[in-house]
C-alpha cells in the first residue's frame, strides 16, 4: 500500500525563451510533492522523468470519496516513498511533468494562446536545457534555492546532469541512472525510425491530427514497438518469451505453426502489439517527436568542441552514477564517459555498474543491489 | 573488372507441397552459374541468398551489344569469381533466387495460374526447407547429385545448415557465415515491427496493393530502416556517422541545430531515409513478409524438443562456420551453438570468429582475414 498523491499545477506568466529561439508567452507545470520541506529548505529532491513518464512519480491517486483508484501507482513508486531508497520521511521529493509532454504541463495538446487552437505540430522544439530552466522556476515557487539532489534515469539522468552544469550552485548531488552524455548514431537512428513511422502515418496530417479528429495510431504503435525492443535485453526477452508460440501449452509442448505472415504466431509478437496498442491510446504523437528530439539534441560537450571534460569544468555537485550490464541502449561505457569527465575535473563521483538482466528497463525495476546502492547514497551522502 | 553473368530460368512442372501444406502446381527458378561443371560433377558449389538478394551472386550484366551495364555487380562478387575465395576457375558455382522472392523465381509478384491474377498476399508461406527442396530440383536439372559445398550468410547460412540436415548425402561441405540455429525473441521482434509497418500501411490493401495500382512504400521504408540498423554495429555507425549534422563542414566544425522534428538534422537520418526510399522502389512488400517469416520459422531443433544436437544426428557434411565479433543480430554465441551441436555428433567442424567492426554486414565485406579463411577452406578442404 502506497500513500495518496495529489497533482498540482503552477502557472508561470513570465515568457520563456527556448533554446530553439522561440518564446513561450506563459506555461503551466504539473507537479507533485511528497514529504515535507524542512525549515531551511535543504532536503528537496527533484526527480526528472524520461520519455513517457510524468510528474506522478510515487503514490497512488484517490477519488473524491477517498477510495484508491486501481493501477495509479507512480512510475517510480518502488524507489520513492516512506522508507524507500529515496525516503519521503526524510526528504521533500518533487516530481514535475516537462513542457512539451502530454500529462498536464503545457505542450502540443495545450491551447496556443495566440490562436485559441491546440498547438499541435506548431509547439516549439524543446530541449533538456529548457526543461531544467522551467524546473528551476518551479523550485523558485516552492522556496527551494538549492536541491539536496536531482535524480533521474535515462533521459531523466540527462536532466540531472544538465542541472549540475547549468545551475552548479543549486545542486548538491546528481544521481544519474542508466544514462549517457549524449546519444550515439544508433540511438538517433532508432528515434528516427519511430519519428518517420509517426510522421508518415496518413493520420498524422502534418501534426494537426486533432483538427482532423483522428490520431496517428499506426505510427505510434510502430514507434512504441521499436522503443520497447531497445529497452529490453536480448537475455530478458529470451527468458520471458523466447520462441514460445502464442497459445502454446508450454515451452516444451508447442502447438503447430499456423504459417501466417500477418497473424500472431510468437508470444513476443503478441506482447509488442499489446504494448503498441496501449501506447497509441494514451500518448501524444507530437510529444513523441519532441521528446525524442530533445534526446537527440542533448550534448553538453558540443559547445566545447566535443570535449566532455571541458563541459564539466564548473560542476560543483557530487555525482552518483549507476549503469546496468545488459543495457545496450545506454551501456555502462556511456556512464563511464561521464565518470571520466568528472574525475578529470576532480569532482567527487561514485559509480556502480549493476549486474542486472533487464536491459535499459532495469532502472525502473526493484533490484535489491541497485536499490541498496541508491538507499546507501541518500542515507550517507545526500542526508549527511 | 568482373565477368559477364547471365540469368537463366528453370521451369518445374511438377507440383511442390510446401511445409505449410499448400501445393504450388508449378514454379520457375531464376538462377545463374559461373565456371564449368567437371566431368564427374563433383565441383558444384551452391550459394544461398539472404533477405533481399537474388540468384545474381557474382559478375556483371551486359546489354545486347556486349557493353557492361553499370552497377550490376552480383551481391557476393567480392567472394565468388575467377581467382576469388570461391574460385570459379576451379568450381562450378550456382546462384538461385528463392521462391517467394521478387527477382524472377515464382513469388507473390507472379501470376497465380488458378486465377490468372497476381498472387499478392495469396502466395503461400514458404520455409527454409521449401527453398532447399526447390534448390535440390535445380541441382537435379543441372546434373549435380552431390554438392562440393553449399554456402550462405545470415538466412543463406540457415539454408546451408538445412541442406546438411535434409539431404545429408548430397552435401560434402557446408559453409555457414554470420548465421544462427534459429532466431531469438529479439530477432523475431525486429521482424515483427517491420511486418507491422508494412501491413498497417493503408496502401498495403491486405497485400493486394497491385490491384489498387499502389505500393506500401511507407511501410517498406520503415521496415528497411529498422533492418538496416540491425545489420550495422554501434561502432561502425559511430565511426561512419557519429553525431555529424547533415551539411556540417566536418565533425569539428558543425553548423547550428535547425531544431526540427520532421526534417533531417543528423547525417545518420539522411542515410537511413535514403536506404528506405531506395528499398521501397525495388522490393516487394509481400516478399518481405514471407522471407522474414521464413527466418522466424526456421528452427531445426523444434522437432527434437529444442535439442539442436539431436537435430544434427544424421549430418555427414563437414562444416566451416564463421561469425563476426560485432554482429549483434547473429552473434558469435549463436554460431557456437551450431559448433557445439556438430561436436556432440562427432562431425568435423572448423570455426572462425573474425574480429571485424562492421556488424552483421561484415559477411558481405571484403575483409582479408575473413576472405583468407574462406579461401583456405575451399583450397585445402573443399577442393581436396
Amino acid at each position: 500500500m502506497s500513500f495518496i498523491a495529489e497533482a498540482k499545477t503552477l502557472s508561470i506568466g513570465e515568457p520563456l525563451t527556448l533554446q530553439c529561439g522561440a518564446v513561450l508567452p506563459s506555461y503551466d507545470l504539473s507537479y507533485e510533492t511528497y514529504g515535507t520541506l524542512n525549515a531551511d529548505a535543504s532536503n528537496a529532491i527533484l526527480i526528472c522523468h524520461a520519455l513517457n513518464a510524468s510528474h506522478h512519480v510515487a503514490g497512488v491517486y484517490a477519488d473524491e470519496s477517498g477510495a484508491i483508484k486501481p493501477k495509479t501507482e507512480g512510475w517510480w513508486d518502488n524507489m520513492v516513498g516512506p522508507g524507500k531508497p529515496v525516503d519521503t520521511n526524510r526528504f521533500f521529493v518533487i516530481g514535475v511533468n516537462n513542457i512539451g509532454s502530454c500529462f498536464g504541463s503545457t505542450g502540443p495538446t495545450s491551447i496556443n494562446p495566440a490562436t485559441g487552437a491546440v498547438w499541435g505540430a506548431d509547439f516549439p522544439v524543446v530541449s533538456v536545457e529548457d526543461w531544467v530552466d522551467t524546473q528551476a522556476k518551479l523550485l523558485d515557487a516552492l522556496g527551494v534555492q538549492q536541491l539536496a539532489a536531482v535524480m533521474g534515469g535515462s533521459l531523466g539522468g540527462m536532466q540531472a546532469t544538465c542541472w549540475a552544469l547549468r545551475y552548479p550552485d543549486r545542486v548538491r548531488h546528481a544521481v544519474v541512472v542508466a544514462s549517457a552524455p549524449n546519444l550515439t548514431a544508433e540511438n538517433i537512428a532508432f528515434n528516427e525510425v519511430a519519428r518517420r513511422a509517426i510522421v508518415t502515418d496518413p493520420d498524422f496530417h502534418g501534426g494537426h491530427y486533432r483538427k482532423h479528429n483522428t490520431l496517428p495510431r499506426r505510427g505510434l504503435r510502430i514507434a512504441r514497438m521499436v522503443g520497447h525492443i531497445t529497452y529490453l535485453s536480448d537475455d530478458v526477452m529470451n527468458a520471458k518469451f523466447g520462441r514460445r508460440l502464442r497459445d502454446a501449452v508450454s515451452d516444451a509442448v508447442q502447438r503447430d505453426y499456423h504459417f501466417t505472415t500477418q497473424g500472431v504466431e510468437f508470444e513476443i509478437e503478441s506482447y509488442l502489439r499489446y504494448q503498441g496498442d496501449k501506447f497509441a491510446e494514451y500518448f501524444d504523437a507530437n510529444t513523441y517527436l519532441l521528446i525524442t528530439r530533445a534526446l537527440d539534441y542533448f550534448d553538453p560537450a558540443r559547445p566545447h568542441g566535443g570535449h566532455l571534460s571541458a563541459a564539466f569544468a564548473d560542476v560543483k555537485a557530487k555525482f552518483l552514477l549507476i549503469s546496468f550490464t545488459t543495457d545496450w541502449r545506454f551501456s555502462p561505457a556511456r556512464s563511464r564517459e561521464i565518470v571520466r569527465a568528472l574525475l578529470d575535473n576532480h569532482c567527487r563521483v561514485s559509480y556502480a555498474e549493476v549486474d542486472a538482466p533487464h536491459g535499459h528497463d532495469a532502472f525502473l525495476m526493484d533490484d535489491s543491489r541497485y536499490h541498496n546502492t541508491v538507499r546507501a547514497y541518500f542515507d550517507k551522502e545526500v542526508a549527511a
